[in-house]
Formats: structure tokens, sequence, C-alpha cells
């Protein structure tokens, strides 16, 4: 069986990133807290380079990579803020990165990956059309595949966020961060359980994507059939490196409406002043759609992204 | 001739308003350097309370009122920020605050306003219909009228967003603020020239409310007939106190089009992930029509607000 990583595989990614990467804000809303009648504390990956936590696993997998990997360059399929985060990590490192996209990502998420230089080849958006058209392209230029979600120096690199937020706030009750495939909630419950096993780390998942609710319930992976959310960085499903340490890890997923997500992301936008994309407010909207959970808690929020067309907003 | 604010007014302000304010971040984005050539420092009045700098103002002017005043509450008019300021300041020390608006402020400033518990009365869009509201109103309860910016107090306490600047980045080349009545720019430019007259003190106001660029141009006031822009913020005329201060201390005033404040406010919300309203995208746009005054220079801009209507985003 493949290894997963432990809390020192997250030590020691946070060392090695360090240099790369924005060690972001933590910042709390008094109207938020009286609104949940909890103490929220968000770690604003939104503010993270090329906007989202994506940047600091993209960042640990290149800088870990042999000599020859890093002559043939990385190749991966995502939905917009994993391939951008690999195109910079690749950029910083003078490395290529090839980059299979569905055409349906959203614009700004495009143009972002074409920015940094990546190679970009656009696919149905569908996981069997990603992953097809991935095999060729590695095929084609032997580059070395870097998963979004399922590898694991990509999840090592996303538990750094965690890391930094318990080493401010180490007196948490609960950290909470949205999940899709898996990367950023298996690495932030590896920092979390590593460093304090009393902390409760809690999932939230939108009910219209909501494999990961369902695969823990069922003990195996449910994959999402079309799954259809306003957080678009969530439709992937768990991969069986996800799966293992979420099972073993993760105290509870809560799933959400579509409607509590918009709600939830107005919210932030407006007593916060900062823009949030769909999928970093899931974590919010479970709090204000499962109350009894977190009332009079203190809670760690991983904002994970800031990456919104603002043409097609949901308000 | 009234008094005007020097240097030590405005440090004695930071200190007096210091337990009630947040010492708010200064951003900086890489992106937006490489575009406008220049270092640019992003004070974030739009993470102030209430979501402008005003509260900076109203509330030094609060603490500053004698008992009588006290007794009988404050009253003032306001397009929307000073208002919802003077509100929360006087909420915070128990007492009245009485509030014209105009009818066609934007909702999300009416509703905070009304969430501070202050008194509203409403109005014809003009400054005569707001002045004589406001006279009766004050006929009426005794309160004591707390001009949104000519007034000495509100000078003294806006003007410490620039001390801050300047605590953090003595070394700057220019700071820059928007213009609308003025009360931002003439706490800013006493600041700055009081603690380096070497610093450039450059103004950014919108071609169709430019009546503090024509004002000075004249050497006397010339008021804003039917300004119509965006930046909902500046919409009105300097005062006395304001075009004496402004008149003196300020270097320069560039003006910019419509489309240029859009851009900018689209450029820091894409870029920097943080909402600001139009008003504060007026220097950034100055920075980028202006650009001869601004390459190769440290520049300090001090962001206004972040009130926005989500439900009327001009893109």
């Amino acid at each position: 069986m493949n290894k997963i990583p432990q809390l020192h595989d997250i030590t020691e990614a946070s060392e090695r990133i360090k240099p790369f990467i924005h060690r972001t804000p933590i910042l709390t809303s008094l109207s938020i807290n009286k609104i949940t009648d909890a103490s929220v504390y968000f770690k604003c990956e939104n503010f993270q380079k090329v906007g989202a936590f994506k940047f600091r696993g993209a960042t640990n997998a290149v800088l870990l990579l042999n000599y020859q990997d890093k002559k043939q360059g990385v190749a991966t399929h995502s939905s917009g803020n994993h391939a951008a985060a690999l195109a910079l990590a690749a950029k910083n490192m003078g490395i290529k990165a090839y980059v299979v996209m569905p055409e349906n990502a959203p614009i700004i998420k495009k143009r972002a990956v074409e920015s940094y230089g990546a190679e970009i080849t656009f696919c149905k958006p569908s996981l069997s059309a990603r992953e097809s058209s991935l095999n060729k392209l590695i095929e084609k230029t032997g580059a070395k595949f870097i998963h979004p979600y399922n590898n694991f120096n990509i999840i090592s690199g996303q538990g750094t966020a965690a890391i930094e937020i318990l080493e401010e706030y180490a007196d948490l009750d609960i950290v909470m961060a949205p999940v899709g495939g898996g990367g950023l909630l298996s690495g932030t419950a590896t920092a979390v359980k590593g460093v304090n096993k009393k902390i409760k780390v809690i999932a939230a998942e939108p009910k219209n994507a909501d494999d990961a609710f369902k695969s823990i319930k069922a003990g195996h992976i449910v994959p999402s059939i079309n799954p259809n959310t306003i957080a678009d960085g969530l439709l992937t499903s768990l991969g069986d490196l996800t799966f293992r340490i979420i099972s073993e890890k993760v105290d509870d997923i809560v799933t959400v409406s579509e409607k509590g997500i918009v709600e939830a992301m107005r919210l932030i936008w407006e007593r916060m002043k900062i823009i949030i994309e769909p999928s970093s407010a899931v974590p919010l909207a479970g709090i204000l759609e499962h109350g009894q959970y977190f009332s009079g808690k203190k809670v760690g929020v991983i904002l994970s992204g800031g990456n919104v067309d603002l043409n097609n907003l949901p308000f």
C-alpha cells in the first residue's frame, strides 16, 4: 500500500516552501462571530500566490522532483487552481509545465495558467476525458504527472496552511476545510491530528457533490456522478490516498446547500471585504447550516482561494 | 479665520482613537507594481470599522464632544460612509446620532446606518436639500452638527491613516488620496507634510466631479454642479477649511475617467482579492492614467473604503 504523509512530512514541506509562498494572514470578523455564535479564524489562502492554497502543494512537489523529471517537465489535469499553481511553481524553477484543462473552466483560471507560461490542452469536462488527454500528453513529452490531490508531496504541501494556523492559534476546538478531491483536507487533518489529537477536523462539502460524505459513510470510494455545484473547485472525487487519510483522521463531514454557499460567500465579501471563490465559502456555509456543532467554539477555517470570474457572479 | 489642524492635532487624534479603531494593514501587489512600474503601498481602510476611513474622523469628533453635546447627541448629512461612521462612533459612546441621507444613497450604506441605531431622515439628493433637512433636525433635537469633512476634528482624525503609513514606510516618494469634500486629503496632506515636507501629496479626483481640481486652479472654491461619477463617495465639493489646507499643502491633483476608475477597481479586486468601493480606486486610476508622475516611485495610496452594493457592480 502507498505511504501516507505524517506530521514531519508536512513540517518539512513548510520549511521547504517557505521562501516561495506567502505566509497568509488569519482574519476575524466580529459580525460573522455574532452571526455564527462562534469565534472563527479565517486563514486567507485567497491571498496566496496564484490566489489559492494549491500553490503550497505544487511548490512542494516541484521542489522534490529529481534531476531527470526537472528536465522533462511536469504535467497535470485540473479545473484551474492546481493548474495555475503547478504552472507558476514550474516557472519559478525554470521547468516546463503541461496542463490539461476542461474546456468549461472559468476564463480567469485559463488566463492565469497561460500567463504562467504553461502549455494548455483543453478537453471535455469529464474525468475520463481529462485522463485520456493527460496520458497522451505524458506519452508525448515524458513529463512527470503531478496529480492535483492524490499525491504524497501535494498533500504534504497543502497541510502547511493548517500548521500556520496552529502556530498562531494553538487553542482551536475545530479546524475546517472544504473537500473536493481531498488534498487540502488530507493535509489539514494530518497536520492538525499530528499537532493535537483533541482538535476536531470537520470537512464541509456541497450536497450537490457529496462523494466524500458518501464515501466515508460507505467505507469505500463512491465517485461523484455529474456533480453540479457553484463550488467549481470541489467537483472532483476522492482518490485512494485521500480516502484513506480522511477515513482515518477526519472527525466529520457536513454537507451544505447551494443557497448556503452563495449566502456564506456573500457574507464574507460584505463583512470582511475580501474576495473568495465559492469553494472557499463552503466551510462557513457548514457553520451556518449546522450551527449545533460550532456554537461557542473556536473554529479555524481555511479559505481555499479567491479566483472568481467577476463577469459571472452569483449575486 | 478658523484654525486649521497641525501635525500635533493628528498625532494626538491617533492616540485618542487607537482603542476604538482597527490599525489596518498595508498591502502590496507584485502584479500591480509591474503594471504601474511603481511600488504601491495600499493602506486598507476598506478593512476599517464600518468599512471606511470615515470612522477615524467620526471617532475623534465624538471623543472630543463636551458634556452638553453628549447629552443632546450628534447630527450630520452624508451620502453614506460618514453617516455610518458617526452612527457607530456615537453608539460606542452611548449617545444619540441623527443622520440626513440622500434618498439615492446605496442601500448597503442605508442599512449600515440603521444597524448602528442612528435615526435617519431621507432627503432629495442635493446639497441644499441636505442642508435644510439638517437644519430642521438640529433645531428640533439640539444635536451637535458634525460636518462630514469641513470640521477640524474630523480632518485631524482622517489624517491618522497617513501617520500609520509613514510609521511603516518612512521613505515614500508620494502619498495619494482621493478627494471629494477634502477631509481625507486635508488630513493626509497635513500629516505627510508635517512629518516630511519632501514627500509629495497628490490627490486623485474623477473628471466628472472635478471641483477640487478646478477650485485649486481658480484660487477659490468652484462647487460641483451635478457631478455624475461612479465614485459615489466623491460627489461633494470642498469646504472653506479643506480648500485652504489643500491649497497650501497638496502638490497636485490628477483627474481620471470613469472607465479608468472601473478598470482600477477591477484590477484591485482581481489581483489583490480585496473589495474596495469605486471611490477607493480613484488614486490607482490616477497612477494608471498619469504614469509619468509615478514611474519608478514609491507611492502610498489610501484605499478609502469597501462598501459596495454587490447587486449593482460595474462589471
